[in-house]
């Protein structure tokens, strides 16, 4: 494998045979509809618990990307999930119904790209030739855990940013049919002391840009080699500090070529959602679900992904540490890519 | 890479070029106390949190294996790290100190050579040279978050485990002297119903078990290949239903081989840990302590290191879910083997 400095290049080429998204009422009313593989009208889903409704989004994700790309699950030889609830427990659940070797990861909403980018390198490897990449997240479950339960009714500044309900799933093989993988860079975290959990855009812009950079720098690209760039969850207040920094740093953005899931998934004049979409399941949905389609159509032909996580705990934000920001990018081009 | 169907074949040998073990008072009050790089005479560290004492814990573990593997931080391109506490804050914040390239895994007290295991796989795979993996337990850190504060004095029954106070890295390399990294058995989540938070040993045991016959399943070897197999923290109770279970199942494991970190690490008969050690910190601590040494020393040729996890919060535990368990086997060989 060639590689740069924090950049992994797939010279195999591994190819997402098959991938699926299930999101909540809030993204089935979004701009993206259309591309979800199934919207579910409530966001309790019939469950008797969020996190139980927060798990059968990640199970049936991860079944109708099975479906999606005609593979028996009996083929299917590591699943690689995480997210954003304390143990990774709607990971862990779902790779028991799953009953597949099991990685567990987690980087905050950066873990979609993280799971997908360890699938690539299996697959790139040699050592297996189908691996299932996974991630979700609930708003219900992660308004709870981080901030307050939503029963509460709490009101939130416009910085916030709004938990997307949704999971989306990638079963990456050796060879097949679909958009191919063509390097991942593996984010640091990157910290400039800002503490507010309710904005996190700001405190995951620095590693966007971070990373986005160390990406250039290990292959030699510029933006104009890719036809979107896409920040995970920077929202309205991260994206354009994002932006702003990275024309500081002389690598200025064309804004039809920079973009952010988080403000894709929703559309954030209509839809009270402050700033826009976050949580594992924003970056996620919106790959699988929206750009992988547009890169089959040949609308585009070459992405990178760069999933943003903001790396803090309730208990290190009450006990008054900063929020540490990672983001890990993913190049994925069409299939003439 | 050479596959088997859950295990990843290194053929390029990756190394353990450094190595090192940072323990609390109770670790250094054991049987292995001269293994540890350093034993902390205070729980605390002399930090305003066990949150931070847990942290410092692994930074100098990090640090350590650097030294003794005469590697500047520089050099080293990856961190795959995790540990128990809720969204890794230990390893996210060791990370911020380390300022490498990150890779966040979680699989509870698995985590240790799940770190490993990815570790070896980005060097056998050409991806990086130097990747360092670590893990981190505080016993203080780890009983806030999933039983009760140890300010409270509550009482425990003996199938309870005390968590190892202590962390464990090592320096994986594509060459160098030290012992090498054969290959990786990546479990399946194993789940028999157990509900009970006081008694994670029995909760893993079947986990050990799968990951150990999938083990000699993929590579055709029997437990007389090892000088020494570890389970990961099985304990007093764990342990022996794990022997009784791999004899039912037809493969009988002699005493002398078959061993177990939580067993290990103290001397469970004068200290007072219940039945036995766990934690993230247990296996490390244990492997990269001592098994390292003896197979430095040649008293060991090859030995197989089957962490286990048990992948519960307290929230799935609250909300009535049994615990899921996991295991990962990696196999270690000394410099002649």
């Amino acid at each position: 494998m060639l590689r740069g400095k924090q950049t992994w290049w797939f010279e195999k080429r591994p190819v997402i045979i098959g991938a699926a998204t299930v999101v909540g009422p809030d993204e089935g009313d979004g701009p993206l509809a259309e591309d979800f593989d199934l919207v579910h009208p409530e966001l309790d889903m019939q469950q008797k618990s969020w996190e139980k409704a927060e798990r059968l989004l990640l199970e049936q994700a991860a079944d109708f990307a099975l479906q999606n790309a005609r593979i028996d699950k009996e083929m299917v030889q590591f699943f690689v999930g995480g997210d954003l609830m304390n143990q990774i427990i709607s990971s862990s659940f779902a790779a028991r119904s799953l009953g597949l070797p099991y990685l567990g990861v987690f980087g905050a909403c950066s873990t979609s790209m993280e799971s997908l980018s360890i699938a690539a390198m299996l697959v790139n490897s040699g050592s297996a030739d189908y691996v299932l990449a996974g991630t979700c997240s609930h708003n219900c479950t992660a308004e709870k855990q981080f901030r307050y339960p939503t029963e509460y009714g709490s009101q939130k500044p416009p910085t916030a940013q709004y938990t997307v309900t949704g999971a989306g799933a990638g079963l990456v093989a050796a060879s097949g049919d679909g958009p191919t993988i063509e390097c991942a860079t593996i984010g640091k975290i990157v910290d400039l002391g800002i503490t507010d959990p309710f904005n996190m855009g700001a405190a995951m812009a620095p590693a966007a840009v971070d990373t986005i950079q160390a990406h250039f720098n290990d292959t030699g690209r510029s933006p104009s080699d890719y036809d979107l760039i896409v920040t995970g969850d920077l929202a309205g207040v991260g994206h354009p500090l994002a932006n702003e920094l990275l024309l500081q740093n002389g690598v200025p953005m064309n804004d039809t070529v920079f973009g952010d899931c988080g403000l894709m998934v929703y559309d954030v004049n209509r839809q009270k959602v402050q700033a826009g979409g976050s949580g594992c399941g924003c970056s996620a949905v919106v790959t699988y679900g929206h750009l992988l389609k547009r890169l089959a159509r040949g609308e585009l032909k070459r992405i990178l992904v760069v999933a943003t996580g903001a790396l803090l705990s309730p208990l290190s934000f009450q006990q008054g540490e900063s929020i540490p920001g990672i983001a890990h990018a993913v190049a994925i081009c069409g299939k003439e890519g």
